[in-house]
């Protein structure tokens, strides 16, 4: 039977997870879901790669099962599940890598140590990344774990583009524009040349907009530029990160409103973006479906501020052969699309309506200087095929 | 005799001053210079339009003059200097206008109230700029005083690109993308029609490069965009200013290195930027004279922002069909200028090589489908034509 790899997404209260089954080069999706809730009232969610619904489990309001429990479950779901296949690997989505991991990573005690070092770094989301890969090392040691970086793909911009203009004293401890939604980037980077040959070795702009959302600017197949800096409340606005802000509005909410750190990083964070500015949402679907003014404006920043970055990343690329859309909004919000593309006009950009509203691949006209793009992301499948390559050094 | 109107632009420790005298339509320039060091070791300058000292005085040092006399020493100054014309106003450089004050205004002592609301918004800059107000409404209640404010021109600026996506509560207290260097870009403006007619009506970005440095997308003679900001931090990295950073970097430095708000604004204002990155100097020349290659590094990062906010201001004109330099280094560095030029290769700008070397004022080739030119700023004399104009409504 063939071999089963595990892909695990860690957050602070959930696992996401996917298998996926070796298949001569090939690796095919078997099964996947979620367990949310960890620390309060856990739910676990599973469908077969038909998206037949195979386990479905809710645990008692208040039952916390922790990041150590919901492995638990997963292991024995696993087991279950995969009959004679065997779990050959697991690889994890890891946030930040910092300077020196510029690509996934064959993880031991040792690295997970180094791992550790960068939760200042990231100190929403690299504790939570770390969590499975302590416990699985310490429960299944012998299994090989694979650590995949949001940060990994931009390690090849120019030192220019990850530079902040900051004393060396502050540089030297890891102050750069690392960039993230890596494993994105990555993804359509290696989907694009089957789509676009052309732009796959030329230069392109792919927005990844979902709740978190970035841009990155791709030059024959490396990342050049992105508009995420030193942390994932940079760049453009969000479902509710502020994006980008000036240093000085910070300083004010110290002085002025005697705000904290916490209190701070919590309004950027999570009270900001489409929901701060509409009042309303953070769900860019129930914008677009209100008549609020306020709404509207939350939409025609979000707009605005992609437009700008498209000049922005157009210029560190000296000029642009495609757009690619991609993630919740960018593969399923024609409306934001058509806007983002008509915005792109003076780029070269031609939107082809018909086919936008269609859902098709292919948004711009034949004759569009600069083609336009909606391309699924996968990171899930990102991660099987970096932890498979590191497997078969082992092998 | 003509009347004069005196311009004066003061900060923590000086007072720049310029006295235009009417000339029929026209502002001649009659004589101008500084006091620095008022509160260290005052010295006092002055020359005449043709560039003869007419006034050379340095104080022992210690001896701390203060707004107060240094102003006092500058009007028996003046009426020395001005014999039988007569000083029928003063124009005054004011930081920030804030969201209502999108003109020029004759100031009386509710006017100051109101500006001194604005002081949260720019703490460094504003009390200074009021206090020759202040001490003139005291003192010569009769002398007709205009505020000019360096945020006024960019309130012509469509809603979105004056927006941050913060909540309502935020933003209502005045936390806004104000931009500054106004009256600069607002003089450019009025120059270019005769320089550029089709750049006067079209779309063009203005580059104040100086110690501050900031760019402004102009269409039609109005600000569009702007680099700058909530404050005058923001935007290109500067002499000593960072520029645009991620707000998470300060929170960074708030809870990893445990500073405090003031810390963080004497490294974000005063450490940073070319300073900074060099290691070496704020200074361009040093820089450019250096062979460090940490200074050939600032240098670099500095062409490169640049770069990236061209295409991100040339996204919200949709389009570019002039390139302005001015102030400082836009003005005398023909290295900086050629660099530049370079990168905006893909928006249409071929640099003239020869014409940039030689200082001309057009630095593009005849046939740039985007022109570049050099004007040197002249904000005195902006804040000279806004007094005028005020006063002439009181005559």
């Amino acid at each position: 039977m063939s071999d089963a790899i595990l892909v695990i997404n860690a957050g602070s209260s959930s696992l996401k997870f996917s298998v996926f089954l070796e298949a001569g080069a090939a690796l095919e999706p078997c099964l996947g879901g979620q367990l949310e809730g960890l620390y309060t009232a856990p739910r676990f969610k599973a469908k077969d790669a038909a998206g037949n619904v195979i386990g479905d489990k809710q645990w008692p309001e208040g039952e916390a099962l922790g990041h150590d429990g919901g492995l638990m479950h997963l292991a024995g779901f696993l087991r279950e599940q995969l009959g004679d296949h065997t779990l050959a690997a697991v690889g994890h989505r890891v946030v930040h890598g910092g300077l020196d991991y510029a690509a996934p990573l064959l993880i031991n005690s040792e690295i997970v140590a180094q791992l550790d070092k960068l939760v200042p770094l990231a100190p929403l989301h690299q504790p939570n990344n770390l969590k499975p890969i302590r416990l699985l090392l310490q429960n299944r040691p012998e299994l090989p774990q694979v650590a995949c970086f949001d940060t990994a793909f931009h390690r090849a911009q120019p030192a220019v583009a990850q530079a902040f203009a900051l004393p060396a004293e502050i540089t030297d401890r890891g102050v750069r524009r690392y960039g993230f939604h890596g494993l994105s980037y990555e993804y359509i980077a290696s989907a694009l040349p089957e789509i676009d040959m052309q732009a796959a070795h030329g230069r392109s702009i792919v927005l990844h907009l979902g709740n978190g959302a970035s841009m990155c600017a791709i030059a024959n197949g490396q990342s050049v530029a992105s508009t995420m800096g030193f942390t994932a409340v940079d760049g453009l606005p969000m479902g509710t990160r502020c994006g980008n802000l000036d240093p000085g509005v910070v300083l004010y909410l110290m002085d002025e409103l005697k705000m904290d750190a916490r209190a701070i990083e919590k309004l950027i964070y999570q009270q900001s973006g489409l929901l701060g500015v509409s009042g309303i949402s953070s769900d860019m679907r129930a914008l677009l479906e209100s008549t609020d003014p306020k709404a509207a404006f939350a939409v025609e920043l979000f707009i605005y501020r992609i437009a700008r970055e498209l000049g922005s990343l157009a210029a560190a690329l000296g000029g642009l052969d495609a757009l690619v859309f991609t993630a919740g909004i960018g593969e399923h919000s024609a409306a934001i699309r058509e806007r983002v593309c008509r915005a792109a006009a003076w780029l070269g950009v031609e939107l082809d309506a018909t086919a936008n509203a269609a859902g098709q691949s292919r948004i711009s006209t034949p004759g569009s200087k600069t083609a336009a793009w909606v391309i699924p992301t996968n990171e899930e499948l990102m991660i099987a095929r970096h932890t498979r390559n590191i497997l078969d050094t082992l092998r």
